[in-house]
């Protein structure tokens, strides 16, 4: 552990991350990986931790990736703290930081584009057109820079998950994916960076998405019922403190809405509080 | 030579490609890998014997690839000829013929497109819509799998390198691009599976392209010429013989047109007969 801590390099330059971690590979290392915007939180440590546990290297990398943001959207106030991240980071066992000037990553001429037909359209793509176009290319740019034998990523963005999924069958990437189970505070509120703009009371408040999901577990073990009543269910009890976005309930992987709840679903929550846009998902 | 010829391989599955090439690329030999419609020619011969010539490995795809047709092209009457192609191509000392089936290379439910904006709406792309979008996709896919260290594409499609080499950029793709010069018929004519298509008479006069390009050249070291001018040339040269879709004088890499013929710049030429669409360009 001591060793861990004392190595941890932090890497800006592209050409340098991918100098040391081809030298590593060609020494057989097995190399994990885990993206990240950085302002992290446990979600993302154990993400982090599990990616130790792994593989010989871990790779995290903190970029705030500018093309996921529609231009309304909180790009710009988005929580930075590269030294507290930095410091999480080396507790967790991280080997390097990645950590990219926006110039490094996107050139000015940048062109090309990665796109998941459908499943980028619908849930968070509707309400943020472009997103999942913006995260499906820096994620596949980012694998292409640290090739990774795998990479991690948490259930939270359930949909982010499916799409990403979608691109590596789709086209071939030799690399595993790892979806970790969602880290929740007290409360039971998923961890989420932009939890920071809340107050402590709509924090509080906001923990209503997973009690009703709690509570929509148990009626589905107790009964059966249909998937529009749970819905409406779902919607009243987090229309109670939030603004409801969308409340589905959907097949594993194609993300489509089901006619019966049986088997395993994903029941899907988008809501805002005080103008903080939080999602939230449970399996069932 | 005699072991080259004895040991060349067909493979159609994807797992077995990957496989094998996973053992090889682990004892540390290097893969060339050149990507074809198959139909052969001398123009896909020579990116062989280039690839053969500096790699341990030489990979051939043989794949016509439905999406980068769009449905009113000729992807149905394409001209294929497996045997053909594996004579060929063993006789170049290819290791290698990886030649899947549609449904090995795209599932029912593909969804994921890669494309390099605005350099794929242009020349070629204008009139085949979708076109570049195929390409990039399927090239990205190969690669992929393959992983080569080193991949070889015809100056005769000068667009699709663009696009294709663009894309190695953007996406940050671990592998080398080498351009190789256009092979031609003896009367000119730039190697083209599609030549196939035409009758012995039109594909003499299809040699006017060549020629159009060949004079301007001379013109260009004769004199100063204004790109209208020199483009206005070559428009009436060619319609003597042919429809003249495009005719370009144009940047290197941004493929955008020059406003005065200094440097090295690219002639582009699209031009039908018989309704066959043949492309030839040069660089000056």
């Amino acid at each position: 552990m001591t060793t861990k801590i004392l190595s941890m390099q932090l890497i800006k330059k592209l050409s340098l991350i991918k100098k040391i971690l081809s030298s590593l590979r060609s020494k057989g290392r097995s190399i994990g990986f885990v993206p990240t915007m950085g302002y992290l939180h446990d979600g993302h440590l154990s993400l982090c931790r599990q990616s130790v546990k792994d593989n010989d290297i871990t790779v995290m990398s903190v970029f705030v990736n500018s093309k996921q943001f529609a231009p309304d959207e909180d790009f710009k106030k988005y929580p930075r703290d590269i030294r507290r991240d930095l410091s999480l980071a080396r507790k967790c066992g991280v080997d390097f930081v990645f950590y990219p000037d926006n110039d490094e990553v996107y050139t000015k001429d940048h062109l090309t584009y990665v796109e998941v037909e459908s499943l980028s359209k619908i849930l968070c793509g509707r309400t943020r057109p472009g997103h999942f176009k913006g995260v499906a290319t820096i994620v596949l740019k980012l694998l292409n820079i640290i090739q990774p034998d795998i990479f991690y990523l948490g259930q939270k963005d359930y949909q982010q998950y499916v799409v990403i999924n979608k691109m590596i069958k789709d086209l071939n990437l030799p690399v595993r994916l790892k979806l970790m189970p969602i880290v929740r505070e007290t409360s039971g509120l998923a961890m989420s960076s932009r939890n920071s703009y809340l107050s402590k009371e709509n924090r509080e408040k906001a923990s209503i998405i997973y009690r009703a999901l709690q509570k929509a577990r148990i009626l589905v073990k107790l009964n059966e019922f249909k998937p529009t009543e749970m819905k409406d269910f779902i919607v009243d009890t987090v229309a109670k403190k939030m603004q409801v976005e969308y409340v589905e309930i959907l097949d594993l992987s194609s993300l489509q809405p089901v006619n019966k709840i049986t088997g395993r679903v994903l029941i899907a929550v988008a809501a805002r509080i005080a103008g903080v846009r939080l999602i939230d998902n449970v399996i069932i």
